[in-house]
């Protein structure tokens, strides 16, 4: 099974790969071959089969980044919010162009492979009261959600046509995210817990009663490697999935943080920030799970679990004495 | 006020310059200009103003099809819905890079000009039973219908961002069209009328409790011009319209074709045609027009009065001894 992955440089891209490489397979079939692609040649993990790593721009797709015989696309590679609104033509060129060439090149391919898109919460504005459900319009509020919903549409037509069999993940905030805090939007979202975790103070744009939908870096990579072999027959037109994620509100997390370390909770500085608050306020929190439960998503975990899973990772990698790799942005919206 | 419409040489957009022309305003505003744009230069009205024909490929749109002072954009230019199945990259090349150049040529005025685009019912999947209303989400079952909804989007997103001003109606199907019947899955809905009207044959591929949802060519022209000087502030990031067509069932049909000229339903054939009625049947014939009728937009009138409306017209053109100008094809998805 050939596998490759766009954006194969960025956060979930690769841990991805880690777990492909760690894996040896996927669905059952041994991998024989792994390409990662990004704007700077991404790091290749240690396999057991040959990982080829190309940089590139995605709309101007080499022809080696997808090759015949390929069986996977984790088509991860996008421009994400903050970004995306500060430079439409570079938002249109790498979230559209790069997607039609993403099928264009799978079209070539003679056979339709897997495609697995990360889509995201973005791409709704429902706000923070709604449930979203499967049959939930996408109004997006910003040009990277527009683009996002856009090219989920130009994926199921592909699909339709029998150019690739796309699944596509509406992707929640990814938290904790490793790293610092930064100009995302979604920032506050991993370093009210991350820096408290490890005793430095945050910053909290939104009030305690704010709810957010969420999913931690591993429950977010599960979902991506299920996608990439799940049944789709029972897809239908409809290739869009809202996975189940975790629906909490800030008040929750403060006090997950609080039990996970004391004192935590009071490195939390709330701070007026109403240029996020409008942002963030246009994104749901509240999504119905019951079609991605159905195609087999595994349920999230705890909050608790959710920092749990942070925390001991950060123990790993201090041991190992490792930086964090940290590349791309996907899930930070 | 400074005029471009795209597609000028089709259906509508010959029926847009002309009412132009014989109104010589538009929202009580006197046309200073008006230029046609089409693959092949269109046929310029008569007019008290300025008319400028251009032919070229909209994806690579000339600078002087919308020119430093354009007021309204009728961007009605499309691939439809047979001839994008038929070619994908024809139908994302006029219907997704076509507008993103219109967008783009919009960004360069400096100031947003009002955009009236065509969507289609063909961007939905409900099917006959279902009732579509402002909140229903698109789930197109063909490439015309996905790069539609996916125009949608961009363009929604070009206004939220200040580039344009848009107004986006999703066209019913429009019945009567003249011409003759051709290979467009939607053609019968005009043909069973319109043939039997002039004392000819039909075909109905589809049973008689088929319900449909249609527009005559009188009202969808209404409908532009109305979308092109209405008030948008209260439209927010929604900036498209199910207008207020008419649902009628087939048997209805061939009612008032009987009342309007008898004997004349004795010419409709039924035939079977399963790829045909395949395609139609997932085109919903239920549209709540609530939000279209609070936007400003006229009620249809009866299935009678459509009737009326093409044998009147089908008289004067007679009469005139002109022929019928019959290029594209916006409206016969």
């Amino acid at each position: 099974m050939r596998v490759t992955i766009t954006g194969g440089g960025g956060f979930l891209g690769q841990r991805v790969a880690r777990r492909l490489a760690q894996a040896g397979h996927l669905g059952g079939r041994p991998i024989t071959g792994l390409t990662l692609f990004d704007i700077a040649a991404p790091p290749a993990p240690a396999a057991s089969f040959p990982v080829a790593s190309i940089a590139g721009d995605v709309a101007d797709l080499p022809p080696a980044v997808i090759p015949p015989g390929t069986d996977v696309v984790f088509h991860l590679a996008a421009v994400v919010s903050a970004a995306a609104e500060a430079d439409y033509e570079l938002g249109r060129r790498v979230n559209l162009r790069g997607t039609d060439a993403v099928v264009d090149a799978c079209r070539r391919l003679g056979r339709a492979p897997r495609l697995v898109f990360t889509s995201s919460v973005a791409s709704f504005s429902a706000g923070p009261g709604e449930v979203v459900g499967t049959a939930t319009r996408q109004v997006p509020a910003n040009s990277y959600g527009a683009q996002k919903a856009a090219a989920e549409l130009i994926l199921a037509d592909a699909t339709r046509r029998g150019f690739l069999d796309a699944v596509v993940l509406r992707l929640p905030t990814v938290s904790i995210r490793p790293g610092r805090p930064n100009q995302a939007a979604s920032s506050f979202v991993s370093s009210i817990l991350r820096e408290p975790l490890n005793g430095e103070e945050a910053e909290l744009p939104v009030p305690d009663d704010f709810r957010l939908w969420i999913a931690s870096p591993a429950h977010a990579t599960d979902w991506l490697l299920h996608a990439a072999v799940l049944d789709t027959a029972a897809m239908g037109l409809d290739r869009s999935v809202n996975p189940p994620g975790l629906t909490v509100s800030v008040g929750e997390m403060l006090v997950a943080l609080e039990a996970a370390r004391p004192g935590a909770a009071a490195l939390v500085r709330r701070v007026a920030a109403p240029r996020i608050e409008a942002i963030v306020a246009t994104w749901p929190a509240r999504f119905d799970p019951a079609r991605a439960l159905a195609l087999g998503f595994a349920p999230h975990g705890t909050l608790e679990a959710l920092i749990g899973e942070f925390v001991a990772e950060t123990r790993r990698k201090n041991r190992a004495g490792g930086a964090i790799v940290q590349h791309g942005a996907i899930g930070e919206i």
